[in-house]
């Protein structure tokens, strides 16, 4: 049986990308980051999420991002909120944090290489997202071509490993049929940047209404609980 | 002034690629790494050499890679002794660390990102190395890639972040002679990976044995403690 290392946030992106590459037939090792978020409640989410999809192992790596600062989720820059679609589409918004995602790929390359596994997942999405440069497929082609380049898997091994990203095409309404058909229990899920408390979500930041607006779109009740 | 990231390990190579940096006019901030390693003494000789340099700021960020394993540097697996250079030239050996270097420069990028510097340094060579894949100029090029294509500094604001290697195609010696120019105090510096005690290196790994050598063919004493 193939293994793949699975990036798992807690949010509902992640959830779905964790029971496609069940799906597709991967014993899946999760990877979490608790790298001083702001919406550290996500840990706890992908703790659950984790364990009904019975992952073989679920690691949560710390690595605290807030020496370094820049973002809204990692230093003390208030998370915007009510932003119309045309902002959301037009800018790089301040939640965006400088190379998350090439950062949380190169750490799940070092143990997918370990586990000797053949593929890692990333619930990246460049359709329904917040214009962040590190969800594009072209950012995702050149970390592919990166891995085998930098492990000896790769270059003395000649065993690439894959970057897949599922939903990267998809829209968000759909990233949820596809979860629902697939057994993802959405209430598990957080994606709120800025939770008011631990069972609500804000209902206005991004990826609130991003979330929103996808279950909206969906036809379905999103059964998470908001403030507003 | 431009500002530049630079990977600071505490050995004899990154220590004078911060002289080099500090030579070509940039201010430096110098980034560690507490990844679990067995030679973990690296980091007070890192903290030591930053402050000699006069850096802007030193950062060391904690990452377990133990988590993780693979590696005799991380891991419960002996580091080779006394190996032949032509083993050396030969094999990638268990001390290495899985994608440790790609980790390390997206640790670094998202720090660039943040302070808008200009580039990255790290002290990687592709001559007198021990066959690690992530200490190759392609390696770098692809990263150097990847880091234009995953920030928003890259994408949006067309500011690319180089990724200097300058030690990549020198010999170990000719690195030494340059560092001494320089002013680096390499009695600060530790390249052993398993440093007997606080004050000793073992001298028979294969970090001590490229070391020995080459300050005996730059014809300089190295001013370290061995035990053997």
């Amino acid at each position: 049986m193939n293994s793949a290392v699975v990036l798992l946030s807690g949010g509902l992106d992640s959830a779905t990308t964790l029971a496609i590459a069940a799906a597709d037939g991967f014993e899946c090792y999760a990877l979490s980051f608790d790298y001083g978020q702001r919406h550290r409640r996500e840990l706890t989410a992908a703790a659950e999420i984790a364990r009904a999809a019975g992952v073989r192992r679920h690691v949560t790596l710390k690595l605290d991002l807030r020496q370094f600062g820049g973002s809204a989720l990692t230093a003390d820059i208030p998370v915007p909120k009510a932003r119309s679609s045309q902002e959301m589409a037009e800018e790089v918004p301040v939640t965006y944090v400088p190379a998350r995602n090439t950062i949380f790929l190169s750490c799940a390359l070092g143990w997918a290489e370990v586990l000797k596994a053949k593929a890692i997942f990333i619930g990246v999405n460049a359709v329904d997202y917040s214009g962040y440069p590190d969800c594009r497929p072209e950012f995702i082609a050149a970390f592919e071509n990166l891995a085998g380049l930098a492990t000896k898997a790769g270059v003395v091994e000649h065993q690439r490993i894959q970057i897949r990203a599922p939903l990267i095409q998809m829209r968000k309404d759909e990233i949820i049929a596809t979860g629902m058909r697939l057994g993802v229990d959405y209430s598990k899920t957080i994606s709120c940047y800025d939770p008011p408390d631990d069972h609500h979500s804000c209902g206005r930041c991004d990826a609130c209404k991003l979330r929103l607006a996808a279950f909206a779109k969906a036809g379905i009740e999103d059964p998470i609980a908001y403030v507003s």
